[in-house]
């Protein structure tokens, strides 16, 4: 049986395309023996009710889905506005689900994508997530889907990432030239490529320096925990000769660095330099100014959306395997690794 | 016509329900074959492919929205955690959309939210909403919402948000027993209940320990724009005898406030004081650090939640109206209010 718009159902039953809807819906303006008309008209000519019904089999929800670890994270708050930037003039809705750092709620996230939802996925992975099984879920529906910033690294799909391994040497490089002789890394995750290439880069630049690392590992792995991190900051500077140069490789890592030293009674940057990978705001009004390895956090979630409105476009979820874009961050010093007097 | 479900489709043309599901969706495992089978079987006898079909009709998408303007204000971070720890525990997904301050696309998100997509929504408007008849369109789809920190205050329905006007007297006397003469409030809106009730807070105690007001509105508006937010400012600090005491209605506009500041030559606190409404996380490590009135962000957001998912479970969408809860601020003093020496 050939399904009907809600045009012909509301030429059948002689009412306004309006009320049929309000009708459908339930609506309190509506009578209850006008309900009962349009529901029983929708059921004996095939009527579906749901709105979705028909866009779902063109696959046009005119929505895409941001599934992101937070929002608090400035780096989020930009990618999502150049993401918005590009849905805007497609006059696309985008939705932002959060997966809070944990594997389990982005699966959900994910099957909750499958459905016709939406016609396709940005994503950046959780510090959690070490397999991509649950977001190849995308393929399979053929939703096509672009990583932004925290890609899962074996999969062939779209990403747009930042320069992750050459700032880590970078870091390095900068804490080494400003005369730190005990730079550490602080990382929150051995498996995200972000974070371990990151380490790589700070390591192979350390070495290089000619600094030993056979002894002790410099990268350092904290917890997702503010209070655990603050602590774990707090013993590596209790230290005798501690670390002298901290690289935090998040954004969130800084603010703990800066608040167990203050307690510590360790200067900033005259008994430790610091640099974070961030884009904090207010990076350039903290006691002292933070120097930052800044991502172009914008133009990430941008690139990342127009990368995916060509797949959506040429209805083609395939279409961009095996693209990577590498957007480069900038180092931007300021006084928390100013030379000593 | 009665219509069937997925396994009674499965049944009549003898296939596995995870077969005929697959075939549905146009997964690329199933033969072309089979894939025709199940559609012309489907269109036969009245399957609806949708998956949303029966969920609309009992209104259960386990899905809620949440509408806000931005998230880069930490104070809607916070808020979003606190609304995720109750429907998490409710097994439920949460929705973000952010109007970015502007009327239409939160109207254009509210249509979105009013199809059988999310069984209710929490809202904080834009600062260029004036009426509420979009918002009312949940109403009329008996969608519960819950307005949460930013109301639209003429709407009878469930708020929750802080006790604006309190805090707007208590910055004002905090400014003056700390030895302000001429303070003023930085408003970004004048229809925003947040910022007009904290502004008249402000008036009322300024006026009450005896500053003249008569002559010069001590309420300034800011633009959207930090740009611009910056050069005002900067202009407001270039006077001759200029005010001595700040009062951010909103968080973003303390960091325009320091970069404004330094770059005028203009000393906090020695030369000028100031005051931010702001859940800044990094507060304690500005130079100076930052004397903030902290509204309980979390606690908002986790009772909005609490106060929609009553209304849910009760499927009443009116159980709520005229409740508001006020969750009070607290005023953290930091080094950008200390007396001068």
């Amino acid at each position: 049986m050939k399904k009907i718009n809600i045009k012909e159902l509301a030429k059948l039953v002689n009412l306004s395309i309006s009320t049929v809807s309000k009708a459908l819906r339930d609506s309190h303006e509506i009578s209850e023996q006008t309900k009962t008309t349009v529901l029983e008209a929708a059921e004996k000519f095939g009527y579906s009710p749901n709105p979705y019904a028909s866009s779902l089999r063109k696959k046009k929800s005119k929505t895409i889905a941001v599934i992101l670890p937070e929002v608090a994270d400035n780096f989020f708050s930009l990618a999502i506005n150049g993401i918005q930037s590009v849905a805007e003039s497609k006059n696309y809705h985008v939705l932002i689900y959060l997966s809070h750092e944990k594997f389990e709620i982005e699966k959900n996230i994910i099957s909750h994508c499958c459905s016709g939802r939406v016609d396709g996925v940005l994503i950046s992975i959780s510090d959690e997530t070490t397999d991509a099984d649950h977001i190849l879920k995308l393929t399979n529906e053929k939703i096509p889907f672009v990583f932004f910033d925290r890609e899962f690294e074996f999969a062939d799909t779209a990403k747009v990432i930042t320069n992750d391994f050459e700032c880590g040497e970078q870091s390095a490089r900068h804490l080494i030239e400003r005369g730190c002789k005990h730079p550490v890394f602080l990382s929150v995750s051995p498996s995200l490529p972000i974070c371990s290439k990151r380490a790589e880069g700070f390591k192979d630049a350390i070495t290089e320096a000619g600094i030993d690392i056979s002894k002790e590992d410099p990268v350092i792995y904290c917890s997702g925990n503010p209070e655990q991190t603050f602590s774990q900051i707090k013993e590596l500077l209790s230290k005798k000769d501690h670390a002298d140069g901290i690289v935090a490789s998040v954004e969130r890592l800084a603010m703990q660095i800066y608040l167990a030293s203050l307690e510590s009674g360790v200067r900033i940057p005259e008994d430790l330099k610091v640099i974070a990978f961030s884009t904090l705001e207010t990076a350039p009004i903290l006691n002292p100014s933070l120097t930052t390895i800044t991502q172009p956090a914008f133009e990430i979630g941008k690139t990342a959306a127009e990368l995916l409105f060509k797949m959506i476009e040429k209805n083609n979820h395939t279409l961009m395997n095996n693209t990577t874009v590498v957007l480069s961050s900038t180092l931007i010093e300021r006084n928390s690794t100013a030379k000593r007097n």
